[in-house]
């Protein structure tokens, strides 16, 4: 997959997408990610790349020259290395929230170009080469740089070969639908906080039971509106069950005026 | 603002935090970041930091011991510079969604530890120092690091004196509820683009009555459940109906079969 950012701090990107995973992708070929300065495409000769906004109001605006042209750059340069022009994504407040639906997506595309702005907004008319809008959540942040590096980092780790075989937990959680059950490693007591006994006892079938009764009992206790029962096997119904009434026993016995010491 | 963040790669902060708004802020001393290396902690000879999960299971967990001596030296450092205890967070996929009203609260605080985790997951024993789970959305990353740092910017911005007197138009628009109208900069034509001839004529009422109506317009087409018709001025109203008879003739016409040319 081919990757370009537009952005006035390219360096930002230096170390995060080249360390890690991701940085292992790009060494391999798999992902070939540029990323370039739109500053050095402005036609102004102080070098700017904003101006106030018409019609007055507070603040610069980013101006349309020097990211279209910087596009039109891009687009010719990763044209002759083989790659379709693809998705122009605009960082912004106002566009659709990324999700992991959105990042599986999008992880089939050959080519995404992430446009990243800084500054009080836009001229309009940038938009004009933008096809798809994303924001992370309902949050405000100083640039868009670190929304498109979160981005390319939920893509690009689904791409095939980029993870090797290492399916995470996490992804498997998502998958089921589920919190992650409580995990331990060594060593079984640490400074008084001991693992559980049944995962030490090397019984599966136990284990097994016991994950899934303590992920039922996370994702009840923080995220009760994944639960969706006619999901739930019929064992998990038992567990569900078994964890309701221990978990409002324990809310009944906070709720115990303290008569006794 | 004291804020400390524990990482396997602390070099992954280095710029993205150093530069732009948030590195002024470290540079005149708002903010007092620092990033601890946990390995630098493990008390295993061959310096890992994860370990088999007991009772079996894919991958690999980071072990509670070197995040836990990471904070406990963490804390004395920030203590002995005059920092309390504070709030201690992980990113983590069960985490409480983080939105902008976290961010103002956060952004009062005084210290902020961050743990940033890789790899499949956690000891569970590691949760006995967090105080706070957060997670950007329903998406998942190779790492902890990026979320970080998008919630240290958008934490940071919001503390006096880093922003100045920029204000941004994002927020301003979060808190009207709308979403921004659309902005224009100098060209006034570009590339046959051109600005709308209200925001140009230097007649004040009509362009703020046109940015009124444009954010509503937007609004609607985009994000109509943000739009709260009893928190609507009866100028606003007014501009509401007209923009959703004008939008609703635009998708008549759409559906009009094409009868000439």
């Amino acid at each position: 997959m081919r990757i370009d950012a537009l952005s006035l701090f390219p360096e930002m990107f230096a170390v995060p997408m080249h360390d890690s995973i991701i940085g292992r992708a790009i060494e391999n070929q798999t992902i070939d990610l540029e990323v370039t300065n739109f500053r050095e495409f402005t036609e102004d000769k102080h070098r700017h790349v904003d101006d106030y906004p018409f019609g007055g109001g507070a603040g610069m605006l980013l101006q349309a020259q020097p990211i279209i042209d910087a596009y039109d750059h891009t687009k010719v340069v990763s044209q002759k290395a083989g790659y379709p022009a693809g998705k122009v994504i605009l960082m912004d407040p106002a566009g659709k929230t990324f999700t992991q639906q959105d990042a599986e997506k999008l992880s089939s595309d050959e080519h995404l170009t992430f446009v990243c702005g800084h500054y009080e907004g836009y001229d309009e008319r940038i938009r004009s080469i933008i096809t798809d809008e994303y924001s992370l959540g309902d949050f405000v942040l100083t640039g868009g740089e670190l929304p498109a590096m979160v981005m390319i980092d939920a893509i690009t780790r689904l791409i095939p070969g980029v993870l090797g075989n290492n399916q995470s937990k996490v992804e498997e959680s998502f998958s089921t639908g589920l919190l992650e059950e409580p995990q331990y490693t060594r060593p079984a007591d640490f400074r008084g906080m001991k693992v559980p006994e049944v995962l030490m006892n090397g019984d599966h079938k136990k284990i097994a039971l016991w994950n899934q009764k303590e992920a039922l009992r996370r994702t009840y206790l923080r995220r009760p509106d994944l639960i969706d029962h006619r999901k739930l096997s019929s064992i998990q119904k038992k567990l569900f069950a078994d964890v309701r009434i221990e978990e409002e026993e324990k809310q009944a016995d906070k709720k115990k005026p303290f008569t006794e010491d």
